[in-house]
């Protein structure tokens, strides 16, 4: 069991008993998410943008335009905080207070490293691919040339980071719970619907296993 | 019909098509979520912190621990900027670039206001309940006077916001379209599981109807 070394920066003051460090345990709440908010400073204001990405190894990676501000400013070396998420239920207690949220986050600190091979760019972009939609690249176009040069990739280290998780029931003293009032967990999960054919695809086509039985 | 006006900071550059400043789509997308990102900068580092909030009127209302550090420089007047996101599915393209991931953001950029007054305070520690979980707040025992002392809530004005909204099929050229390969959206929602109940909690109580007909 490998661990991430917390920092000053990243150590989890409050409620440290939901502090997490286990690389393996990090490395599951990055893959089962692919949007992350990115945090960066610019003239003394912050700013949080969503984003998609995607972890290969010790290493997040970002894409966006070559022409937008936030991609610009991170290449550059703008330091980044970045933050995902994912809410796994609604806690309900006796008391008011005692209301939470399960859930499990990530937060990465550190700086973005432009990816500039036309080689690694080609595979970072099929890791976005295949690994929000496992299964989905070998029936696509591949990106060309042209399509590679006006994409940004980044990577941004996982170096400092930190996670947090809640789980579990309500914590309430026992004394609360004289209230007749029903507690517990309402779990919540991002669930996929029905497939939406798209207006201009070939009907003929089924939908594929990959998309049938999505799920992260 | 009202419009929030964008200003320099929140006009949406990148996929202007994308963007969102009607009031009543806006406020829409703010009482579907009820998690944000906290953007903040400390000594030059930026930093994102998920959060549970609602919104009442134009604010959104968070609330924390008074000793905790992001409340407490948010409480001081640091500039923030919270960020909303909701993942309504996954665009599958002919080609790689053209995926892309529907969904709906907000953007709000501004200062915290802490709210000191206790029946203000007592009033949004109802919203956080009620509008999480409409129903809920009845049967809760509501926070005594220690609790709204040790809680801060901040208040942050909707005046400088904007939203960005992907939907549809994808938007790839026709000519991509030769391709044998299904294109379409799979849809994505946060779901409702069964509840667990408490294992403290009383068996005698069934499980609220606001619970089993949970969504959002």
């Amino acid at each position: 069991m490998s661990d991430y070394t917390p920092t000053e920066r990243t150590k989890i003051r409050r409620k440290p008993n939901r502090a997490v460090y286990d690389e393996a345990a990090i490395h599951a709440i990055l893959d089962e998410a692919f949007v992350c908010q990115i945090g960066f400073a610019m003239e003394g204001q912050p700013y949080v943008i969503p984003t998609n990405y995607v972890r290969v190894g010790k290493r997040l990676f970002l894409h966006g335009s070559a022409a937008s501000r936030m991609f610009r400013a991170l290449a550059a070396g703008t330091p980044l905080c970045l933050s995902v998420m994912l809410i796994d239920g609604l806690v309900l207690a006796p008391t008011a207070t005692g209301h939470s949220i399960n859930y499990r986050s990530v937060m990465v600190l550190g700086k973005a490293q432009p990816i500039e091979d036309a080689q690694e760019k080609f595979a970072a972009m099929r890791a976005f691919v295949e690994r929000v939609i496992p299964g989905r690249w070998p029936g696509v176009r591949p990106p060309s040339e042209q399509e590679l040069k006006a994409t940004m990739v980044l990577a941004v280290p996982l170096n400092e980071l930190s996670a947090k998780v809640r789980t579990g029931p309500p914590i309430d003293d026992e004394a609360e719970y004289a209230r007749d009032v029903w507690t517990g967990v309402l779990p919540l999960k991002l669930t996929p619907g029905a497939p939406l054919p798209d207006p201009r695809g070939k009907v003929s086509i089924p939908v594929p296993e990959y998309v049938r039985n999505y799920s992260r």
